[in-house]
C-alpha cells in the first residue's frame, strides 16, 4: 500500500529515488568520516583543517536532510540507518586512530572527488526524469566541488 | 608510539576511554536513527514529532562531538566511522520504510531508555577513574532523561 | 508603447510571461486560502497545523513577490489585483466557516498537488523559452512538493 | 451548532463581528493593491515608492491577521477567501498594467483615505459593543493615517 | 504616611487599585497553574500543548509585572506574595498529579474564560476612574481572549 | 492653502492639534532637561541615575516623534524648533551647572508630575474630538507615570 | 497506575523526588517574593536593587522549570500550584506594603541563606540516590550563593 | 568650589570648554531643526529626504552626548537646556509650517555649512590647548562634511 | 604542470573556464563602475540611486567571488587583476567626473543590459559542458535582470 | 571582623579558599602569558595559533572571574593584584621577545599540563569540603584539557 | 562650473584632493590584488591565508569608500574606474596564475609596505591643508600597518 | 637579528616603542586592579560600582591589545608578562582584602588620573615621532578621561 503518494510518474520516480538514496548514503558517510578526521587529526596544520572539516560536515548534514526529505516528498522512504550507511558506503574511508594532517587532506580530496563523480552521473540520469531533483543534485555538486578545491589547493605541492 | 599524551594514569584512562567510546557510538546511532524517524514518520502527529526528533538529533550530535573530543583530550583516538557505528550499535533500531507516529514515539522511549541505563553504568564506572569524564556523562544523562520523559508523556495511555 | 523593455525575444517572452502570470495567481490564491485555514481551523491538531499553515503562507508570499518581479523584469506587468486573483484562481478553495483539522489537511494536500501539476507543465513549457524563468519555477516546485509531503504524511491513514 | 463560544453577548458580538469582517476585507484588499503598485510602478520616484509600498503591505498583512484572529476569538469565523475579498472590496482599486509614480501616490492617498473613513465609523459603532475591538480599530486607524500622510506629503503640490 | 504619592484623586485611585490588585492575583495564579499543566500534561498532544502553555505563562508573567508596576505608580503597593495569591485566587485550579491533554485544554478554556469575565467587569469599573488603567486592562483582555480561542478551537468537538 | 488634508472635521482637528502641539513641546523639553541632568549630575548615586535619565530621554524622544507625526497626519504642521520649545516650555527646568543627585531626583519627580497633569487634561479634552489621538496620549501617560514612580520611590524618605 | 515510568529504582526515586519537590517550592517562593520586593522597594538604592531582584527572579524561574521537569522525568509529578507553594513555603517572607531598600537587602540575604542551607542538605541526601539530580542541585547552589554574596556585600556595614 | 576636577591646566581648559559648549549648542540645534524638517517636509522627494534627515538627527544627537560628556570630563558643566539652546543658536533656522523638499535641502546645506565653518575655527583654537578635544572636533567635522555633501549633491542643479 | 586538478574533461573545462573568466571581468567591472556612479552622482534623485547602486555593487562583488572560486574549483586560475579588468572590460563605462542622476540611471540600464546579453550566450554555451556552471550563470542572470528592471522602471518616461 | 559571612563551616571554607585562590592565580597568569604569546608569535603558523591563543585567553579570563566571585561568595576576599600574580605564579612562563610558533605550541602544552595537574589535586582536596567548588574546578579542568589536546595535536610530531 | 562646493580654500583642497585620489587608487588596487591572491593561493597554508586575505580586502573596500566620499565631500569627483585603477596603480602586483602561499605572504608584505610609505608622505602633506583628511589617512595607516605586521610575522624566518 | 621590520626610522621607532610599552603596562595593571576592586567591593553602592568596574576593565583590556599589536607592528616585541607588569606598574594599587565602595571610587579616580597624566606626556613625546601612535594614545586618553569623570562625579562631595 502506498503511504505517501508521488507527484511523479512511476518510472521517473524510480530514477529520482535511486539518485537520492545513493546521494543520501554518500552524504551521511561524508559527515561521519569528516567528523572522524576532525577528531583524530594531528600535525602542524591541526587547527586550520580541524575547523575546515566542520564546514564539510555541516554541508553534508544539511544536504543529507534536504535529499532525504526530497525522497520522502516523492513518496520514497529514505534509508539513513547506521547499518544501511555502513553497508552501502562506496567512498574512501578513514583508517583507525590518529591521522596526520597531510593524510587528512588527501583523504578529503579523494572522498569528495569520488562523491562528485557519482553526483555528475546522477545529474545526467535525472535530466529527463525530474528536473527538480536534478537541480538539487547540481547545487550539491557545486558545493562539494568548492570544498574539494580547497583541500586540493591545500594539498599542493602533491606528495 | 603515543601521539597525544594523557593527563590521566593508564588504568584510569582505560576506564574513561571505554566509557567515552561506547557513549560515542550510542550518540551517533541515536542521531542517525532520530533522523531516520524524522524523515519517515507518518500519521496525525507528524509535524509535532518531526520537530521533536530534530531536537533529539541536535542533542546527540552536540554531545557526540564533546565526547569524542574528550576521548582525544585523554590521548585516546575516538572511532565514529560508519562501519564502527553499525557494528557496535547496541540500542533498538528503526525498521525500514515509513513509520507510524505511535511507532516512532515507542521507538524513541525504548532507545533513550536503553541508552540511559548504559550511561548510568558508565557514571558508576568512572567515579574513581575520572570525575571530569563522569561529570560529562552526568550531563548527557540529564538531557537524555528529559528527552525520554517527553516521549513517554506523549506515549500515554500506553498501548 | 513599451514601458519596460525585455531582454528576451517576443516569443520567448510570451511563453515566460504566461507561465509567470498564472503562477502568480496560484501563489496569491494559496496565500489567501492558507490564511483562511489558519484562522478557521478547529480540532485537536489546531495548534500544530495552525503554525504549519503560516509557513505555507510565508512561502507563497515570498515566491509571489519573486515571480511578479521577474515578470516585470521581462517587461510584462504582473496582475495580482483582488478581482484577477478571484477570477483566475484554478486550485481547490476553502468552504465558508470553521474547518475541521482533517479537512484542512486534505484541502492543503489537494491544493498543493494541483499547483504542483500546473508548475511541472510550466517547467516543460519554459525549457527552451527562458532557462532563468524555468529555474525559478523549479525552485518553487521543490518547495511546494516538500510542503505537500508534510501534509500528506500528516494525512495518514487516509480517510 | 456553535463551534467556538464567544465571551460577548449576542448583540455586541454581531456589531463587533461586522466591524471586524469588513476591516479584514479592506486590509486584505490594501495588501493586494499595494503589492500590485509595488510591482507595476514606473517613473523617477520608482525606488522610493516601491519601498514605501512594502511598508504599507506589511502593515496591512499584520493587521489583517490580528483582525481575523480577533473575529475567531469572538466566535465568528472570518472570511478572507479570494472570492470574498474580490466581491466585498469597496476601496479604490488599481488599473491594469504599468502605473506612473504619481498615479500610485494618488491611488494610495485615496485608498487609505477611504479605508480610514470606514474605520472611524466602526470605531463609533463598537464603542459600547466591545471596547477591546474598538481599541484594535483605533490602533489600525492611527497607523493608516500615518501612512496616508506620508503619501499626501509626497503628493504635494497636488495635481 | 504616604510613601509614593499618586497622580489620581483618592476615589479614582481606589477603584483603579482594586482592579489592578485583583488582576495581579489572577495573572500570577494563571502563571502558576499554566506551569503546573506544562509539567504534568500527558497524552498524544503533549508536545503541542506543553509549548502552548509556555506562551500563556509568558503572557501572564509579563502582564503581572506591568499591572503591579502600574499599581505602584498610582501609589498603591501591589501584593503578589505566595500567601496572598493562594488566598485570593478565584479562578479554576489544577488537580494534583498528571493531567491528560484533554483535561488541560478544558482547564485552560475555563480558567481563561473566568479571568476574561472578571477583566471585562474591571474595564467597566475603571472607565471613569482612570482611562490609563482601563487601557491596560483592555490590552490584557485582548491577549487572553486570543489565548482562550486557541484552546477552545483545540477543544473541538467538545466532549 | 491646505497642504496636507485632514481626515478629521475642523473643530475636532483643532482640539487634537492643540493637545498634540503642547505635548510635543513638553516631551522635547523633557528630553533636553533629562540630558542636562544626565550630564551634570554629581553624588553617590551618579551612575544609577545617570543611566535612568537616558531611559527617560529615549522615551521622550520616541514619543515626541510619534506625536509630531500624528499632528502632521491630521494636517497640522508641528513646531519643535529651538525657539518654540524655549518659549512654550511650561514644566520645571534645571538650574545651571552641576546638580546633586537628590536634586535631580526631585527635579524629575516634579517635571514628570507636571507633565502628567497636563496630559490628563488633554486626555479629557480629546475624548470626543479624536479617540485615536486620545489613545496615543493615554499611552504616553502610562509610560510617564511609570517613570515618575521610579524617581518617587528613589526619593524616599522625602526630604 | 504508573503514568510516566522512572529510570531510577524506587528508593532512589523517592529520595530524589523529595529533594526536587521541596526545591521547587523554595524556588517558586523566591520568584514570588523577589517580584514582591521588586515592586515595593523604596529608598535611594531603588533602581540598583530593583534591577538586581529581576536577576534573582529570572534565576529562580529558570531553575524551577528545570527542577520540575527533572521530577517529571523521574516519573514524579511536580506540584507548583498556588496553594502548594503557599502551604509549603519555609523561607523568610516579605511583609505587606512598601519595603525600604535596606530591608529588601536584608530580606534577600536571609531568604537566600536559608534556601542554600536546605539545598546543601539535599546535596548530601542525593549523593548515593541520584548523581544526576545531585549535579543539578549543586548548580543551583552555586548560583544562589553568588546572588547571596552580592546582597551581603551590599549589606555592609551590617546594621 | 570645584566639583569635578580637570586634568587640564586652567587656560587650556577654558579654550577647550568654549569650543565644546558652542559645539554642543550647534549640535542640539541641528537635532531640533533636523526633526522639524523631518516632520514638515512636503514634495515629491518627501520619503527620501525624510529618512535622510533622521540620519542627520541621529548623528547630531550622538555627538552632542559625546561633546557634553567631554566637557564634564574636563570639569566644565555643559549647558544644553532649552533656553540656552534657543538663545545661543547661531545657525540658520527653519521657518514655521510646511517646508517644500527643495527648501529643506537648501536649509540643510546652509545649516551644515555654517556649522562646519565654526567647527574648523575650533579645530584651530584647540590645537595647542587639548589634542584630545581637537580630535573629537575633527571627527564631528568629517561626519558633518559628509552629510553636507549628500544634501549638496541632491541640490544640483542649484536654483 | 597541473596544480589543481579538474573534475571536468578538458573540452568541457575549457568552455566553462572561458564563460567564468569573462563573467568575472564583467562583474568586477560592474562593481567598480557602480561605485564610481555611487560616488559621483548629483541631482534630485541622489540619495535614492546612491543607495540602489550599493546594492548593485554588493551583488556584483558577491557573485564575482563565487564565479572566481568556481573557476579555481575547475582547476582554472581566475584572473581579476586591475590590468586584466581594465583590458578585458567590454561593457559601457562611466565618463569622468560628476554624473547627473538621469545619466547614471541610463548608464546602469545599458551596462546591465549588455552584461545580461553576454550571460545568456554563456548559459547556452555551457549547457552541455557543465550544468553546474550553467546553473550559476542562470542565477546571476536572474539577479542582474531584476536590477536592470529597477533602473529601467526608474528611467521612465525615457528621454 | 567578618565582612562577608560564609555558608560553609570554617575548615571547609579554608580548603575551598586555598583551592580557589591558587586557581585564580593560575588562570590570571595563563591569560597574561597567552596574550604575550598572541602578540609575539612569529612563523608560518602565525595566524592560526594567534587566533587559538585568544580562545585560551577568553577561557582563562571568564573562569578567573567565576573563581574569584566564588571565593567572595564563600566570604574570602580573592587576590588578583599584579604583585600577587607575579609572586605566586607557578606555571611555565614565556621568555622575552619574539616567540617562534613551535615554541609557543610547546609553551602552551606545558603551561596547560602543569595547570591541569594542579587542578586535579584541588578536585581531590575539595571533594569533602565543598562539592560546589569541586564542580567548578571539574568544569575548568575539562576545558583546559580540551585546550591542551589541541596544542598537543598541533605539536605532532614532537621535536 | 562647480557642481559640489568645497568647505576648504582652493590650495588646501588641491592638496587634500591629490592625497585622497592616490589613496583611492592604492586601496582599490589592494582590494583587487588581495582577491586575486585569495582565489589563486595554493600550499599548506591555503586556508589560513585565504581567510586572512578577505580581511585585507574588506578593509581596503571599506576605506576606499570612505576616501572617495571624502573627496566628493570636498568637491572633488573621485575616480575609481577600471581604466584609472589599472593606469595609476603603483604598488607591487600579482603574477598570473596559481600563487604559492609563501609567494602570497611576501607579496602582501611588499604591497602593504609600499602603500604605507606612500600614506605616510600624504599624512605629512595634508598636515596644514586639512586635519580632517589627515586624520582619515592616519586611521588607514594604522590599520594597514597592523595587516602588514601579521603577514610579516607569518613570513618568518624570511627566505 | 630583526624579526619583524619596522616602517619607522630607528629614532622614531624608539620613541613610539617606549610610549607603547609603558602604556601597555599601565593598561594591564588597570585591568587587574579594576577586577580586584570588582571582586572585593563592599557597601551600599556595591552593584552600581561592581558593574562600572567591568566597563573599565573591558576598556583597559581592549586598548592593551591594540597597544601591544601596534608595538609589534612597529617591530618591537611588547612585554605584558606577569613579572613585567608587577615590576613596572607605576599607578596606585589596591590594598589587600575587602574594599569599601568609597575607597574603590577614590582608588579609581587616582589610578585613572595618574594614567592620564602619563598618557598626556606620551602624546607630546610622539607628536613628531609617529602621528599614528599619537592618534591611538589620544583615543585612549579620551576614554580614560571619561571613565575618570564618572568616578569623580560619583565621588562628590569629596571626603
Amino acid at each position: 500500500m502506498t503511504v505517501v503518494k508521488s507527484t511523479l510518474p512511476d518510472a521517473a520516480r524510480e530514477v529520482a529515488g535511486e539518485a537520492l538514496q545513493s546521494t543520501l548514503v554518500d552524504l551521511l558517510g561524508i559527515s561521519l568520516v569528516g567528523k572522524q578526521a576532525h577528531w583524530n587529526i594531528v600535525g602542524p596544520r591541526f587547527r586550520s583543517i580541524h575547523l575546515q572539516l566542520d564546514e564539510v560536515v555541516a554541508t553534508a548534514r544539511t544536504y543529507s536532510d534536504t535529499v532525504a526529505e526530497r525522497a520522502a516528498a516523492l513518496g520514497l522512504p529514505p534509508d539513513g540507518r547506521p547499518e544501511t550507511v555502513a553497508a552501502a558506503y562506496a567512498l574512501p574511508g578513514a583508517k583507525e586512530g590518529w591521522l596526520r594532517d597531510d593524510e587528512v587532506v588527501r583523504l578529503m580530496v579523494e572522498t569528495l572527488e569520488t562523491a562528485i563523480g557519482r553526483l555528475r552521473d546522477r545529474i545526467d540520469a535525472t535530466d529527463k526524469a525530474d528536473p527538480v531533483t536534478q537541480d538539487l543534485l547540481i547545487g550539491i555538486t557545486a558545493e562539494l566541488e568548492k570544498q574539494r578545491w580547497m583541500f586540493e589547493a591545500e594539498n599542493w605541492p602533491r606528495d
